[in-house]
């Protein structure tokens, strides 16, 4: 089959744009090989043309210049790596202006301006690919699109922040504290010199806005999804977890249920130990997801990184040029076939179980008064571990584990159970998110 | 968007067909919703028009004769669901004349006559989909065809018949022998009445060459791929590679060197115990790949039965009718862009680590004996088990484990070992296979 060039314009060349310059630099020939594609990298926009990166360029096409790439007729494909929700936007937007398809692996700028984007590339004709978006170069999107497009979803796990993976495994393995924890992550370079993005869940909503609204056909926001982090994670609780069967994982999570209801959260979950995703490890990622016909299926690999993510965004460029990517994203359009708004369920009418920790005083009755407040919650307990002996001001950990339960009740039982003067510390509550078992 | 009508033929109406048929019928409003498509079944053909199935066909669309399937030139897309190697050849290069594309999921035609019937789609204009033939639900194809596709595959390592793992599977969690296993698998419907295609590894193989021509971009055959199946695998060996840390797990591997040689083999291999495919369990399937870019990614799920694989025919169906098949068939091709044939390496130049049992007798200088003949075929011997009591015969078995040695000289010192009047039985040999590890 002839060979057919593919000129491509790459903005961002900090960490994934050298590793797509890589690529596309060095897997010329095998690429052409495999796919009759000859990618050429026709310029390379950066602020910074002087900074030294671990891929050389051929000469002259390095530039702080956009224009040198919205204006060459020649580049088909516009590569956005700038990432971030400023400038990056627009840049996307004259890229499709300028009659180019857009590749990105941007998730806050598309789970937050998604809508207007995909609206733009409708209007110029052109689509945006974005599977290095969510879990680096696992190709989680074209999977669900393409691999699972015969199935209902009807639900979907995900660890897809390999910061957030790499810290809990650490405080796991090591019985190391959060902070410590972190620390070692960023002297790593798994966690960024600010780390709120990823510790505080948000990096991981975005992904799951996105995973999401695939998985669901129905464009679902930010709002819409329930947020915790990993923050005041304490170890001893990933300590008590794990002696009840449990290992901590910062889960995204998109339910639907039968009445077509949708539930987006992301929160510190107990999985059990012997779920597959209590398996990934550091910072790897993985996508559990259920459908009407395939059942459970899971994708696993690397997250993040420089091969791995820039592996996705080389793919979407393939894709594009093979006008793939095009056919998809007119045909598995993310606007609503369904909308979506009235259909998001509020966190207070979540059922879930939960591991609730209270540092109790030693001493007579405060079992009983524990017990009342959850009887009058209708609350019913699971398991419950308290450990012999008395720690610091005369104080002792119950560990408490409930059968499953709306959130509000428990909500309630929590501000109760923080008004006794028997119990000294704020109680500490994570969901146990029960995933279904791989049965014969 | 407009809906597009898309007819599709099925051919073969039993476990899949049914499973096919169930999901076209029952979710096409769906599917319609989600892909601006609108899946109709045209034409059910089987020999046997009858029997009941567990899904009920529209008035008049099942039918004995293929011609009504072949002249309807209304339908774009033939379902071949037959299966084996003999008339479904004959069917699909049939509906290919008749300008229709072809959705299978048949591992062995494919396997065994790949070349011949990719040749008559192209001449057809057509395109081949088979999704299916591999995993089951799992969509492994497009997963290393689309979402790979930026990378050199330099390993593949694949849990792809559920017969086996199941088989395997029970042997080690419940101790049972592989007759007891086998006839388990048997009545619960995981193997079929003449088993002898999924425990001699064929079917394993089968997939292999499918799998291996997509990853390596150049046609390979059953020929090239080394054999073993898991008849003669003892519960006693499961036993005695745990003690050592190993799990057994019947794996499909396909290797690349630096200098492009091709390592294409099934058989019996002991995984570390850690390794992610060591977990995964029953009639499951699951499937390591290592990617230049991407490092290590795994898919894991449901590689049988009625729904998983029928999301993977409608999967396909979907992408056939988006015209995306055509693309991805057409430039991802399958035909050699490098010649295999010279590039595979035959199974005496392996390089592995291997378990060896010996029944030896329990006296002494036997010890001596063995380490003399490893030691003459320069074979190092990385552990040793061997617990205390003698078995029947006065005989007791001796576990060594090796270091990395080709295969050739580990058979040369079998045949000496076998030769040991103080060895009473055929030594049994199983190699340790020693996936990478997902190092951070």
């Amino acid at each position: 089959m002839q060979e057919k060039i593919v000129k491509v314009g790459l903005i961002g060349f900090g960490t994934v744009g050298s590793g797509v310059a890589k690529i596309i630099l060095e897997q010329a020939d095998s690429i052409a090989a495999k796919t009759a594609l000859r990618l050429q990298l026709a310029c390379v926009v950066d602020t910074d043309t002087t900074r030294p990166r671990p891929v050389k360029l051929p000469a002259g096409i390095l530039t702080n210049d956009i224009n040198k790439l919205l204006n060459d007729k020649s580049i088909q494909i516009g590569v956005e790596l700038v990432g971030g929700t400023g400038i990056a936007k627009q840049i996307q937007l004259k890229m499709l202006a300028a009659g180019k398809d857009v590749v990105t692996a941007n998730k806050a700028l598309l789970a937050e301006c998604g809508a207007e984007l995909y609206e733009a590339a409708d209007k110029a004709g052109r689509c945006i690919a974005f599977e290095a978006s969510c879990a680096g170069g696992v190709p989680i999107i074209s999977g669900i699109r393409t691999g699972l497009a015969a199935n209902d979803i009807t639900a979907l796990y995900g660890i897809v922040n390999g910061t957030c993976n790499y810290i809990l495994s650490n405080m796991t393995a090591k019985n190391e504290d959060f902070t410590e924890a972190l620390a070692q992550a960023q002297a790593k370079g798994y966690a960024e010199a600010d780390p709120a993005l990823d510790i505080s869940g948000v990096d991981t909503a975005h992904k799951l806005v996105i995973l999401a609204s695939i998985a669901f056909g129905c464009q679902v926001s930010l709002d819409d999804v329930y947020v915790e982090g990993i923050q005041e994670i304490s170890k001893d609780d990933i300590r008590f977890g794990g002696e009840m069967g449990y290992r901590l994982k910062l889960l995204a999570i998109a339910q639907k249920d039968g009445n077509g209801r949708i539930s987006l959260r992301v929160h510190p979950s107990f999985i059990a130990r012997t779920n597959h995703l209590a398996h990934v490890h550091g910072s790897f990622n993985a996508i559990s997801i259920f459908g009407s016909a395939v059942g459970h299926i899971m994708y696993y690999g690397r997250g993040a990184g420089m091969m791995p993510t820039a592996s996705a965004v080389v793919a979407d460029i393939i894709d594009v040029a093979l006008g793939n990517s095009a056919t998809t994203f007119r045909h598995l359009h993310l606007k609503p076939h369904s909308e979506a708004a009235g259909l998001i369920d509020k966190i207070d009418n979540l059922v879930s179980r939960f591991y609730i920790r209270l540092m109790a005083k030693d001493q007579p009755g405060v079992f009983a008064q524990i017990g009342k407040i959850l009887a009058d919650n209708a609350i019913s307990i699971s398991g419950v571990l308290q450990h012999e002996g008395t720690g610091p001001n005369n104080t002792v950990p119950v560990i408490i584990t409930t059968h499953p339960n709306h959130q509000y009740k428990i909500t309630a039982a929590l501000a109760a159970l923080a008004k006794l003067d028997t119990v000294c510390t704020k109680p500490v509550c994570i969901r146990i998110v029960d995933i279904p078992d791989d049965k014969e």
